[in-house]
């Protein structure tokens, strides 16, 4: 039972300081309490907050610490001189040093997301989302010369979730192909793949876990079954290996490590802009 | 064009760091370029990632700006004392007073991703894509029950990506419905919905900026016409007002702000754990 609580307050989303303060957090053999409270943007908000973060204090016993991004001088002033808690102003910590460095004053708005939606950037995220779901399992073989990066694999290898995490991450087009029992025996790429080998990137898994995976999907079935999946690995690593495909094994990798990767590889720049 | 180099340095996928140095980039009329080095986790890798910061800074003839997350003390150290540039060592800033104020030492261990693959949490984030994939764009009704939040709103009204970004980021299983002609007529909500109005969420969007993302996809047509455009809205937004289904516009709005949205109303358990 956590007896500390940890809050990330923003007059954005939040999702900044919660990422970062959980970053931090995960340095610690610690399990606080989390709360993020997003959107405060006004006085009456900053009170509001105020009072939550010292009540919970006062139940708790122990101060809390408190996460800040918040950009408006007077809501930061108010969270900052009303909070009986440990405060850590993220923004502040780095905004005074970077000012000295580059010899300019940050404006102080509020709302980097901000008419966001309007952007080339945005829109190029929105358009890649809809292309990756339209080019998901091997759906469609059509425009592919428009996808930015084809992941190929077994089922449930991570193919999906990869894709969509760099679609919507990085605004990449990205596709999909399954490999099935048909490509081992042909011992060749799916045929509309072959034009666009440059781009494609494998992911493998381990036998076990992959029979884990599909078990609770279809237990029991020859689908799941570890011999099943032992054979579909070693074919589809065999066959990458032929064709000269680069690939990993998502094995004990998350989505944002198998994304990274897959940029470095890829579409390195990508990851300088 | 940019003429000083701001780098994420990251023994990890070098998400954070890149995340939080653009929220305080963002705070700035400036426009470095910017480029991630991830996976810098041995001193090896570390050499390199200096040689290349220091040639940058000579090329350009500025001091490169480096935000590093860097666990390992061997790695940050070759970095801090490598790079001729202006160090931000995000993670080491924020440690040190939480040692003090928690009374823990923090472990200094890299990689908190590290089979996270394996965690209840990953687990249900990859189910909650599974269930918002195969739930988008009203494909089914099954399994309704299992759903955590329901969109619903015109076509293109921005449900798809949130959905998807909503399990993904937060593994909340999101479902969404289009509304269509028919609902407008029989003026009821889809009757599959209707015993799960507390989880529904209405999206709408101003009729202009609708016409407009409907006119890249299919130009000229009746769907995409600013009348038409206008007609959908109208009927929409008076029968989630009728229904008392909450809503929010998403037209200036990023899939970030509009996700945050939705978990205060519908799931504000989500904000706090």
């Amino acid at each position: 039972m956590p007896d500390r609580t940890v809050f990330f307050i923003s007059d954005g989303t939040g999702i900044t300081a919660e990422t970062f303060g959980n970053a931090i957090l995960a340095q610690f053999d610690f399990a606080p309490r989390r709360v993020r409270l997003p959107f405060v943007d006004t006085p009456d908000k900053a009170h509001q907050a105020v009072r939550q973060v010292n009540h919970t204090g006062e139940l708790e016993g122990k101060r809390p610490i408190v996460f800040t991004t918040l950009v408006d001088r007077e809501v930061l002033g108010i969270i900052q001189g009303g909070c009986k808690a440990m405060m850590l102003d993220m923004f502040g910590t780095f905004v005074a040093p970077i000012e000295q460095e580059v010899g300019i004053t940050s404006h102080h708005r509020v709302g980097r997301f901000s008419d966001v939606s309007k952007s080339q950037a945005y829109h190029d995220r929105i358009e890649a989302i809809n292309f990756s779901l339209a080019h998901d399992d091997g759906q469609s073989n059509r425009d592919l010369e428009g996808a930015d990066v084809i992941l190929i694999g077994v089922s449930r290898s991570g193919k999906t979730p990869t894709s969509l995490y760099l679609a919507m991450q990085h605004g990449l087009k990205a596709a999909n192909y399954p490999l099935i029992p048909e490509d081992f025996e042909r011992r060749q790429l799916p045929p509309a793949l072959v034009p666009h080998k440059k781009k494609i990137f494998g992911l493998t898994i381990a036998p076990e876990r992959l029979s884990e995976i599909r078990s609770e999907r279809r237990p029991g079935s020859r689908y799941a079954s570890i011999e099943n999946c032992r054979m579909e690995i070693s074919e589809a690593e065999a066959m990458m290996r032929r064709s000269g495909i680069r690939w990993l094994s998502t094995t004990t990798k998350s989505i944002e490590e198998i994304a990274t990767t897959i940029l470095q590889e890829v579409r390195p720049e990508r990851l300088s802009y």
